[in-house]
């Protein structure tokens, strides 16, 4: 029920009955409001949508909107499955990373992390993010991180990540186009490529890492390679829960490890991601993980929609959404934990009333 | 559905709902190769059959082989339940120990305990163990254990087992002729009694008792017998998943105490083994624990394949194979834990395709 990427099974199944604390990423990146540029959330809403994935995750309702976020063709947010998987099975914790943004989820009793971290500007004006502080608290953070549980899965949920990933990779250097996802079925190349153009049109010659990052990045990409950087001496494993965009965060800790001539201990390190983004024909996130000098552990959750006839979750089967908010290595929690596929379908349709 | 075979339903009612670490014991005796003695495994690969078991619990695959342990009638390995109960209710933790095996399981992220012992040779010739040192490693083991969960579950794989634990039993003056059960329905008692009768002819007068486990024994009985003993002062339950194989390592933790002078405090300890097991007509694991100076709860985990067509696993039924890899155990725990017996066929059932 979970099928390997890159590596081997062994790093997955030592984890096997094992109680994992779900750490969610929050981030706005101005780029989402690009009319047409992401369908994760509601048009004109879009900054709302990592506030309303937390709300939903962490007590199954939204407050700081009337429902939860759907896409323009009603693909509800993978929150669903997080949350599903939650219920079933439930993580040791749930805690919130907030990595910028326009407003704060309305949660008490669950640990929010602040950083001050602002929203990023579009990347199509220049993102504008202090790269360098932002990697730092990202290092730091995880330095004095501390979990109750065996292992941690990091999750994300930033509208237009998939733009901003995208531009990244390039920027660095990295050969990715077409292999990064989108929240769409027929992402929508036209837009996406000239944003990303446009970006791309503000690296100079002279721009180093951090700088380059500070443009073309967002706030989650930028902070992650200092989280999982910062993991390097401590004894916790972690799977990074996300599909072509936390590839992105291994490919921007790459370039920073050739900058100062490191290595990654891969050993405590694995990526997680749903059957939607493994088999996209799309993109391409195993091109994207064996673009790094290290060899990493990568996988998916074998899970679909096959045993449900709901309309709105079909659209997964079909294309639409794929991946988001921990989708990908909640479900691979789920089914390390007995669940079964049929008892997770059953679940997530049960929000869908 | 656990059935008390002595003592009371107590001490493992008082586990339901508790999580355990289930603690693998590998070892190769030579005895495993004379022909005919054991199923357990693949005529000329016998000494295989620890590695591939493990392989099999902890990642579902077997790596050291092309296929999975069979006996030459096709009886697949206990293991298969072992890995199904895992599947469904997982274990907190898979450990391996290695107590003397030809090929090491290849596997990474899970902890493999090595103890530089070696394969014991056949009891035939004298199985030539450095008993006392073996017996003091499992002691030591036992006093350092740290484990992540509320109790051990500890299986063993140790081909051609029941005819050197039938040996040791006789060798320390047991009354124990026909009580070892064996993989097979019709055990080759010639064979086996052929042995068995060499070994016991290596024994002298002047013998003591760890010059005859040298001589008769094999690692897992010795190592086991120091682990037993070295968990008397530690606050750590287990729960021995075996059949007559765990009952003689008491016999032999019996024979210890005697010479001690020492009693067992067994309020932590139990012994669990399969429903095959317990009413084998041809063996008899109750005389056995009886012929101890302490009481122990000892308990079957009330399953078999009622519910299921596959003619392979008829045969656990019909007297083939038996118990190994904890499989009673394991068993067990999934009955504490809300398994059905429905659901552990079908999971079963799915590896045999």
């Amino acid at each position: 029920m979970i099928k390997t990427i890159t590596g081997n099974k062994d790093f997955i199944e030592s984890l096997r009955g094992k109680r994992a604390s779900f750490l969610l990423c929050m981030s706005n990146t101005k780029t989402a409001n690009i009319e047409g540029i992401t369908q994760a959330g509601i048009p004109g809403m879009l900054h709302l949508t990592p506030t309303l994935d937390a709300e939903f995750i962490a007590i199954g309702e939204v407050r700081s909107l009337g429902s939860i976020a759907e896409t323009p063709k009603g693909v509800p947010t993978p929150a669903l499955l997080t949350r599903a998987v939650h219920l079933l099975h439930p993580f040791r914790e749930i805690e919130m990373l907030e990595l910028g943004l326009e407003i704060s989820p309305k949660l008490e009793h669950f640990k929010l992390h602040s950083f001050g971290i602002a929203p990023s500007d579009s990347i199509s004006d220049g993102a504008n993010i202090p790269a360098e502080e932002v990697f730092e608290k990202g290092i730091q953070f995880a330095q004095n991180l501390t979990i109750q549980s065996d292992y941690i899965i990091l999750g994300e949920s930033v509208p237009a990540g998939t733009t901003t990933a995208l531009a990244t990779a390039l920027a660095l250097g990295y050969d990715a186009q077409d292999k990064f996802s989108s929240s769409f079925k027929n992402a929508p190349s036209g837009i996406k490529q000239s944003v990303v153009d446009q970006a791309l049109s503000r690296i100079g010659e002279n721009d180093d890492l951090f700088s380059i990052l500070s443009k073309v990045g967002d706030n989650m990409l930028i902070f992650n390679a200092g989280l999982i950087l910062g993991l390097q001496n401590r004894d916790i494993r972690i799977v990074l829960a996300g599909g072509t965009q936390m590839a992105c965060a291994l490919l921007v800790v790459n370039r920073i490890l050739q900058m100062m001539e490191g290595e990654l201990d891969t050993s405590r390190i694995a990526l997680c991601t749903t059957k939607w983004v493994a088999e996209d024909t799309q993109s391409d996130i195993k091109a994207l993980l064996e673009m790094n000098d290290f060899a990493l552990n990568a996988y998916y959750a074998d899970f679909d929609f096959s045993l449900t006839d709901h309309p709105a979750l079909k659209l997964y089967d079909e294309g639409e959404a794929k991946e988001g908010v921990g989708a990908g290595g909640a479900l691979m929690y789920g089914l390390l934990n007995g669940l079964s596929k049929e008892a997770i379908t059953r679940k997530v349709e049960s929000f869908l009333g």
